[in-house]
């Protein structure tokens, strides 16, 4: 079957099989699934909601099955979540697929401290938000608490690379219903590189005896099977980070064809914050912050933008 | 000069010298200065104020200079969190060297996400702790606050195992002058192998051409420089983990005698939150958590015993 589709189907059945199964996974099902009845019921007699999966953050690499070290890709996870806050604005549900302990929505204001920075109990008894920090404390408790009481945000949480693609693959089976009115964004910095679980070493690697050489094998691309199998009519959207800029948009392109995705949002790391570039069959448009406003961001007009692109994209669907 | 001592010294230089030099050295050296000054004035005409260096979480390695990938160790921080309180309560000053978003001292007892559990703005304008978790937002903004305001905590964050090293050395060099009322509790999970800075690939490594290889060379052993040169009266409790319980003891034994440290606490990854040993020339002694009391951790009895051992160590280096 492989030779045929040419989208390594082997590869992949064998990357499922030998994962380690999600520990949690019952109540992940049925915390999709709850989400997606509210987002189906709440939407009334109106148009049909809108609903993205957000990637968000870096996914780990065990080198040994009782994990004592893993390989990881650097993620901070700001462009997940701050894309997530806009596409909430934008009304659509999000359901936020982000690694443990990265950025969070409605927090990036938050200082790195939060506990020691932002409070106080002057009578011992009641708590006070310090005045430099009130708006960033309101963002993250009251429109947080806000989005996810309205089933407008759905948090999953990820570590691995086996948990990572294994929830991916349940939301994009869950979300096969919704059609083109959903959408994958897929900013997470995904491992390239793997140990298969089964040619792992069970205990920690020994130190102590020389150099220590390590076989990576690739991580079938996923990508495909997300577009082909899993959501063939989502609208999708990936990401490419290099930190060469002479040979970005050339990888981007590249992705674009490969992987038939929408669009593909291509970025420099030194450069990621203030500017990107959208590359898509109707050509590249690059996306900026408003300079004159100091507390823009490039997701604000990245994700209006990437709306704009869906509404398109609904529209020919449907005619 | 290292065939003599077999401490390695030219492997340990060449480490420092190729390392990224530290970006905020200078705010450092001033914190840690203006931290121990405050000790030495404050312990008045008392007996002289004991501190320990904890550190806690793990370290990375880079794969890339402009780092896109890194191996890491896993390490939540939980036991150089648990056990910096501890010491604080037995009178210590605490340099806390962490890991960046690994857990905070008195912060243990918070929700995964504080932000979206604790609090409430009822009327839109005051903020509510609520009930479930009162006691654990106040110790993390009352006790912690408390502990920074009188100088028995400081707090330095690391990420590399770069900055990691460096970081310890300048915290050894300024508190050598305290002599044996100094303690280093070296909970951290530090890496014991790393591409050297220069042999390192500058861009991101390309993917798409079958597997990757990569060498790694072993960091130096610090300890053995730390014990020897940076801080020779200085108490020294080291860490070991292991994951196989038939080999801990052996090993945390053969680390004890290699690196003259004054004890090594042994750890099995999936016991390590109930039961530790604590390995030295006296004995093995089992250190577990009240199983009457629940809200028992193993560092309360731990640091119990860390700090007689250490009042044993300063009263016999006195005579």
């Amino acid at each position: 079957m492989s030779c045929i589709s040419g989208l390594g189907e082997d590869e992949v059945n064998s990357f499922f099989e030998s994962s380690p199964p999600l520990k949690n996974m019952e109540e992940i099902v049925q915390k999709l699934n709850a989400f997606i009845h509210l987002l189906n019921s709440s939407a009334g007699g109106r148009r049909r909601r809108r609903i993205v999966c957000v990637t968000s953050g870096g996914t780990t690499v065990p080198l040994e099955q009782r994990c004592v070290r893993y390989i990881d890709n650097f993620s901070s996870g700001n462009r997940g979540a701050a894309s997530t806050e806009n596409f909430v604005k934008a009304g659509y549900a999000v359901i936020f697929l982000f690694r443990r302990g990265t950025c969070q929505p409605y927090s990036r204001s938050l200082p790195d401290d939060p506990f020691l920075d932002c409070f106080q109990f002057p009578d011992n008894t009641n708590i006070q938000v310090n005045a430099s920090h009130v708006e960033a404390v309101k963002m993250a408790v009251m429109d947080q608490q806000a989005a996810v009481a309205e089933a407008r945000l759905l948090k999953l949480p990820f570590t691995t690379i086996y948990e990572y693609l294994q929830m991916l693959r349940l939301i994009a089976t869950a979300l096969k219903d919704v059609g083109p009115c959903s959408m994958f964004y897929l900013a997470a910095a995904v491992s390239d590189f793997y140990v298969p679980w089964k040619s792992m070493t069970e205990h920690k690697i020994e130190s102590g005896s020389g150099p220590l050489d390590i076989r990576l094998a690739q991580v079938p691309k996923m990508l495909s099977f997300l577009r082909t199998y899993w959501a063939p009519k989502a609208f999708c959207i990936s990401f490419k980070l290099e930190t060469d800029s002479k040979i970005l948009i050339e990888k981007a392109t590249k992705a674009l064809r490969k992987y038939k995705v929408h669009a593909v949002v291509a970025n420099e790391l030194s450069t990621r914050k203030e500017e990107v570039v959208v590359v898509s069959s109707s050509g590249n448009v690059v996306v900026r912050c408003d300079s004159e406003k100091p507390e823009s961001i490039v997701e604000d007009n990245l994700i209006r933008l990437i709306v704009d692109r869906h509404s398109t994209y609904i529209k020919e669907f449907s005619t």
